[in-house]
This record gives C-alpha cells, sequence and structure tokens, in this order.
C-alpha cells in the first residue's frame, strides 16, 4: 500500500476576535467536521489567528514615531509608525530600499515589516488603521494549543504555527514555522547513511517549515478563509520541540 | 465537506540509471499501485532520479581544475575537481568560507555547491569518485516529462522537479522546485481582495516551492526510496508554467 499524507483543511472556524479560546474554536470546528484528533496528527495553524486571539492588534494613532523611525520611513517609504513597530519588534535592520524594511525579528528570523500584517486585520474604518503584531512568543503559543487541545480531545496534536515569508534569492512567498510544540522545528538526519552506505549529506530538514509549506498550499486556496489545516500520517519525532530550532544563529549567517 | 489535499509516495520506483525511460518507470509504478493519473494531479519528482536518467553523472577523476578553483577550493576547503565543476555549472561566486561554497546557478538560482550531490550516486569503487550534476534544463524535463506520460497514460498531470536547498537565514532544508510544466512556478494573487476588501498584501506565492516542500515531506520518511509524489486534490491554475519563474532577478536581490 502506499505511504499516504492528508491534509484537511478545517473548515467552519468564525473569525477571531481578542480573548477567543482559540483551542475551543478549533475543537468545536473538528467536532461539527466529525473530524477527530489522533497524537501523529499534526494541526498547522495561521499565525494571523493565534495573533488576533492573544489581542495583539495595533491602532497606529497610538504610535508615536521617534526621529530614526521617521529616517527609516522615507527611506523605505512606508507609514513613520508602522517602521516604529517594526522597529519595537525587531533586534536589527538587514535591508532598507523603497518598499522594503527587513529586519531581524526579536524572535530572530529575518523577514519584511517584522510580520506585521495590515490586510484582513477587522473591517476599514474611518480615520483608524489597525494592524496586527506576530504572537508574542508563538513557540509558548503552541505548546499552549497543544496542551488545551488534548484537555479538549484527549489527544494532543503536534501543533506548527505558520506565517507567509518572503525569501532571499526567490520570488513568492512561502510557509514559515514561526511557532512549534510536539515535533521537531529541526529534523536531524546525521549519520543516517545513505542506500550506499555513505553518510548522508543534507544533514538537517527544516521540518517546521516544511509542514508550513505543505500547510499554505490549502489556506490560499479553499473557497472559505482556512486558518488552519490537520496533517495526517507523516512521521516525525515526538518531542517537545520549537520554531526557535529553524532560526540560523546570527554569527552563522552569510547573508545578514 | 472538508477540502482535502493528499499527497501519495509511488513506491516501486527502480533505481535509475543513465539512459532509462523516465516517464516509463513512473507510470509503471502508478499502475502497478493501482493509482491512475488525472489532469488536476501534481507529480512531484525528486530531481535526483531525473539527473541519472538523463546521464548527468560526472567521474572526478575527469575533471583537471583551473588554478582559479585551486584557489576557491583552499577557501572552502573542497575537492579542487569538485570547486571546478560548481564553477562550471554557475554564473557568479555568492560566498565562500570554509565547508561552504554558495553561487548563482547558470539556472538562475543561489545555491550550495551547484546543486551537485554525491550521496546515493551509486556504490563507492575503489579510487573513484562520481557525483551528479542537477539536470541540465529542468524546466525542459518536466515538460517533457508531462508530455510522455500523457502518452502513456492518456492524462497529462503537472511536474514539479524537486531539488533540496539551505537557505539563507533559517536552518534545515526544505524542497524548491527547480523545474515544472503544466502547473504555474509563481502564483500570482494581486488584486484579489482580502475578506475586509482590501487588496492583498503577500500577492505572489512561491507554489511550486510549496509543492516542493510538501512533497518533501514524503520523500524523506518513507521506508524505501520514494523518489515520486502524487498531489492530489491542489487547485491551481493550469498553465505552461516553469519553475524559472520562481528565481528572484539578480538587480531585485538584496542578498546576493
Amino acid at each position: 500500500m502506499s505511504q499516504q499524507l492528508s491534509l484537511i483543511a478545517i473548515p467552519g472556524i468564525p473569525l477571531v476576535s481578542p480573548g477567543d479560546d482559540l483551542a475551543s474554536l478549533i475543537y468545536q470546528a473538528l467536532r461539527a467536521a466529525e473530524l477527530s484528533l489522533a497524537p501523529s496528527d499534526v494541526l498547522a495553524v495561521a499565525s494571523k489567528i493565534v495573533s488576533k486571539a492573544e489581542g495583539r492588534l495595533v491602532d497606529l494613532s497610538d504610535i508615536h514615531p521617534t526621529p530614526e523611525a521617521g529616517e527609516i520611513a522615507e527611506v523605505c517609504r512606508k507609514d513613520p509608525r508602522l517602521v516604529q513597530l517594526v522597529l519595537d519588534e525587531s533586534r536589527e535592520v538587514s535591508r532598507i530600499r523603497p518598499g522594503l524594511l527587513i529586519t531581524r525579528h526579536r524572535l530572530g528570523f529575518v523577514c519584511a515589516n517584522a510580520g506585521i500584517d495590515s490586510s484582513n486585520v477587522g473591517p476599514p474604518e474611518e480615520g483608524r488603521k489597525t494592524v496586527l503584531l506576530l504572537p508574542l512568543d508563538p513557540d509558548a503559543s503552541a505548546s499552549r494549543l497543544r496542551i488545551e487541545l488534548e484537555r479538549l480531545a484527549g489527544t494532543a496534536p503536534a501543533v506548527v504555527i505558520v506565517d507567509s515569508h518572503g525569501r532571499p534569492h526567490r520570488l513568492g512567498t512561502v510557509g514559515i514555522a514561526i511557532g512549534a510544540a510536539g515535533a521537531p522545528g529541526l529534523q536531524d538526519c546525521r549519520g543516517r547513511p545513505d542506500i550506499f552506505g555513505r553518510p548522508l549529506r543534507h544533514t538537517e530538514v527544516g521540518l517546521g517549515d516544511l509542514v508550513a509549506s505543505a500547510a499554505t498550499l490549502l489556506f490560499g486556496q479553499a473557497d472559505e478563509q482556512i486558518p488552519a489545516v490537520l496533517l495526517r500520517g507523516l512521521r516525525f519525532e515526538t518531542r517537545e520541540g520549537s520554531a526557535a530550532e529553524l532560526v540560523r544563529p546570527r554569527d552563522l549567517d552569510m547573508y545578514r
């Protein structure tokens, strides 16, 4: 029999608001769709709904940019208040050019606009602009979601929190794991011999990012908004894991 | 009903040798596994078996490195003959340091060792070292495979040829589309409004790379070597497409 991996879009998750119990919303959606959880399942969740549930919304009119943010905003031609938020969420600036502000996020990874999202955040209102920051600690959010789902469903799936990033060298966004629990972010294959007995060269696989990209195939294309996908049939080492494992340490990053 | 995407490992594809008819091997494996092809299927194939079928094997003892290759080899501490092959396959060097040689491949993308593979290539022989180059023109290989499968099976799946690359900023390899036919490499979502009517920000999705990473979840983990995976249930625009679409033009690459 063929080995098979199924990605199942979880339908019926409502629009999420600050303070919502995300585990409960997902559990109810799973039940309504007659989907039960298995311990070998991986639940991939769009970072956006995690951020919303955690109330990571910011009204730009509350932000008062520093002169530094103003200067950077002139170069990248962005709203100085947004630039201020990006700087607040970042360790250092990586690249600036018109239309583009790339930083090393406080969580360690490098991405545009510190992952701050101004689409799908809420209905446009006169004179207000609300943006959405990434979760404060997405690895902890993933871990919490895993524990709460176990409490509700009796079974703890692995959880991967997925964001959509652009990349150096390549066009088009892909899925990136910014939080993970119950599965390795980085899967170590070192020492495993190839089929002719030589040690394998590609020694570490970005498992969390593979899961994130696979889930992104469904996030984007369904008729309704699909913010969560169940991956069924994946074999992986069960350990606490984290997405932090996937961040290349700054001193090993030749493209910083 | 939930929308679902299935990834099916195609079992029973034998070790591939130069001159083998890859379309025929895959078609026979599909038939033996009682899998039929649908026009909306995406066939993801590991670049390694495409390269092997195309005879892209090189015996390093046939390579005579130039002084330039020798100098680079000293810095990156690699076999000068391998370095020569990497340079021959590349447009320019991007980064060199001990253990690492990153170039812009003649196909446009940036990767380590020009994608040249020295694992799983063949049994080790005394004094010989055979390495495997990437396919000469993987977009053309994908297109050929698609046409030949249509001839054999009566149905043409989209084809994505997958390689495994490391990345700037992040640890762990992921799947990368180096060839594509019958589906967009890059999926343009510009102008499509979000659920509140604002234009979407992430406008271009790296569809070929998402497919490549999803397939890589199965390539790596099966009991037997799985060099081909069928993706069933993906909605995508049917057009000729290419993986070349995914290459960020050099003048737009801030990390070259």
